[in-house]
């Protein structure tokens, strides 16, 4: 299963962060610059961050700047920023992830474009690689929107198979601000080093999953990686300069950053 | 300004009522028998009542019925149940019922429909009648999301008024369950008599608002009253029996009822 | 570890219920009935139900009756009426236990009384039953809060032991309206028979595992459960009726119904 | 109504901001630093802001550094930041209320103090000022919460007027960062001047507020303005400078800085 053909060498990718992560008084992020910098904006919804007036806001600077909208959606879970598992039945969480990605789309189209990707946040993004039932609720909520839109989701999880299956398009993601392990998952943040915290070893390592599909590990071996949407987290220390230096080194090495809705397999 | 014209009675009306008003564990009203006998279903939209599996069954049942779905929309309130006023900022109240809308819209095309109206809820109806900033961003909610989508108001109000200058289609609505005051105005739910409890009664009155235009006041006088869409609120006591009689009622007039979606001026 | 001693048939027993449990417009369960058959509340505190207009209400019916007042406390899940594990850390679910304690403790003293104990709600109850972390946070809660208050909790539960061992007094619960497994564990409500209906059954069940401190499992074996305090959900079909005859029948057997602030080892 | 004798120039003041103010993943304040700073911590309690975890961190804090813990009230509206008026009736206000404060109280006991005071936050606070439901509200809370508890107002406001009819003990608090009216009201946030961003000119302003009792208004006319307490609006930009040079102004003038809990009348 690759997404990659042999034959010509990956020229495009997508270089996504998220984005409208506060709600009512609170911000965290520099969104305003970070949305000038990438070409895919993973917008919440309202479930772990996000509220409409953010989200107006995030949906017309995006819109402005050319920046597909994805809908960041989430566990219901303000309080703990959609970084706790909850055990939600697989049912409620399809609606849970229908009713974020409708509530988006309304800004999307007020700012006179549409959704167009959706990708999980957080503990959900982390418990759907391996648990069937909730990875199947992203697939499903998204086909009840549109089985045209594609998924976001690291190739080989349980939300990429099932994508699969169900006939929607996964796009394979990879993050340039996080070690991997040996078996080509991401190193939990509770480990040393699974933040990287070097913006020129970051965009070093974009440029090579885009070319050569290929990444150290924490142990040093080589590893896998398919990578046709690079996410940079908008909370990493230094998120701002790490995405501007993965953008120069991506453009310098020949690859275009193009839009997620203008991804192409 | 009149949507009836003189020359030929009145021979359609919707019959609507509210739907979908619990929240997780909790509901109110029989909603599956209220769904056999109306034709536009305001539906909860999350913020005063409503959650996303109760919007979805309720989508679902209306669109088998052939029922309008219309987004309810309220004040950001689900501990007052939206009847609490709100003295939210005008932007920020469009941009909460943008975001309703759209989160409704996903559970309509997720039962093969669309949302065909907007009606405003408990306080937020009541506020926006005079509040010009608040009809105002029902309005103005509405056309960011589909500027032919009618907006349900009592005729002469404030959102009646904003929807006619920003080309918003007003659809006049009137309530079977409640008493007028000799304005035209709905009397308090405080006073004495605002609620009627008589089904036969309300079902008598409803027929005569559309066939006469005009309905008894509190104080014996007669007073014009527009009814393109009845309304019967599904937490009256009776409710049932009453939007039963109504439509009986309505139909030994001659008069057809139609789906909010099929309302010809 | 055992809380019957062996020389004297134990004479005494709690007999409680959860209450309490709407949010808003919406209600559950006839507190108002319950509240005249039990000797201990377990008030909800907002997180999964209850809002302070109904903690008000209940504790002070509560009150009036004599009925003991506890801190039904759980996960923060109002969506899923904290019936959904979630895998919040534990100091932070300490954190989360003891602000609905303290404010379940301003009704209660608003009524002339005080919050006696503590109790975990759906979820929390039975994750906490094997999950050290999540059990330790109801104990170090109810320590925070005042050592001196007893925890209700299944004997042999992880919150059962870890309250032991933290100098917390835990009485021992027993469930009125739940098939036991050959364990000594609930029957999970998904397997058919789980929850009991019969009224009259229910009673002498109750009757049973205070005198002889045993009751028969699903599988027809006998086995041991010893019950200070009994409860019967509100929530179950024929609630009310199930706890007048569970407290008629303990009475006719010569057991004292006490509140379980009263309740001595 | 004179809460300084004229014999004695005022010696004490108590310097209280706003902290804790953040929610999960979001922060506002400096708190670490202003709770070095000041004398009265106004601790939110969850329904503007604050989670349980920074209620406890915070009080600990506070009670570290003997900073007087007061609970900072507010309307349930967390996406507005309690910063808008909510019509919630006075009876539902006053259980909000009470709940509130009994939930900070368990973090202050945690930390080994109480809870020394209530103040209302944003638009509870100004609306109380005029509203005589809303300032009972407080006002009652506070009674059925502890009889012996003061209340932070403005003199002569409707909190200040009811308190003092409620035997509840009000401590006129004064703003150092804000513009006042001629009639001695706070110059509305609009307004151009309103905040004051001099932390000199704020200082000079907070010393002879304490030992004139008078002010100069917004249109030069000095007005008299009692203070017995001093706020600092832990968001104004360069709080945490201005609350230092207050401090130390105060402190140069022969103030003495009490906690909240010390002020004697």
């Amino acid at each position: 299963m690759t997404t990659t053909p042999a034959q010509a060498p990956q020229s495009t990718v997508a270089l996504t962060t998220d984005v409208g992560e506060g709600f009512g008084q609170w911000v965290i992020a520099d969104d305003a610059t970070l949305l000038d910098t990438v070409s895919g904006a993973n917008v919440a919804c309202g479930f772990h961050a996000g509220d409409p007036d953010i989200m107006r806001r995030t949906c017309e600077h995006a819109a402005r700047n050319g920046v597909s909208i994805g809908a960041q959606v989430s566990y219901r879970d303000l309080a703990g920023f959609g970084r706790r598992y909850l055990a939600v039945p697989g049912d409620t969480l399809t609606n849970d992830l229908l009713y974020q990605i409708g509530a988006l789309e309304a800004f999307a189209k007020a700012a006179g474009t549409t959704v167009s990707y959706v990708r999980a946040h957080g503990a959900l993004y982390n418990v759907a690689a391996t648990n069937a039932e909730h990875a199947a609720a992203i697939v499903e909520a998204t086909r009840l929107w549109d089985p045209s839109l594609p998924v976001l989701a690291q190739e080989g999880t349980q939300t990429w198979k099932l994508a699969g299956e169900a006939g929607i398009r996964a796009i394979a993601e990879a993050f340039v601000d996080r070690a991997y392990t040996s078996d080509g998952l991401l190193l939990s943040r509770a480990e040393p080093g699974a933040l990287l915290g070097d913006g020129d070893e970051a965009a070093r390592r974009a440029v090579r999953m885009v070319t050569e599909g290929t990444l150290p590990a924490v142990d040093g071996s080589t590893i896998p990686v398919t990578a046709r949407a690079l996410l940079v987290h908008s909370d990493t220390p230094g998120a701002v300069a790490m995405a501007h230096k993965t953008r120069d080194a991506l453009i310098a090495a020949g690859i275009s950053i193009v839009p997620v809705s203008e991804l192409r397999e």
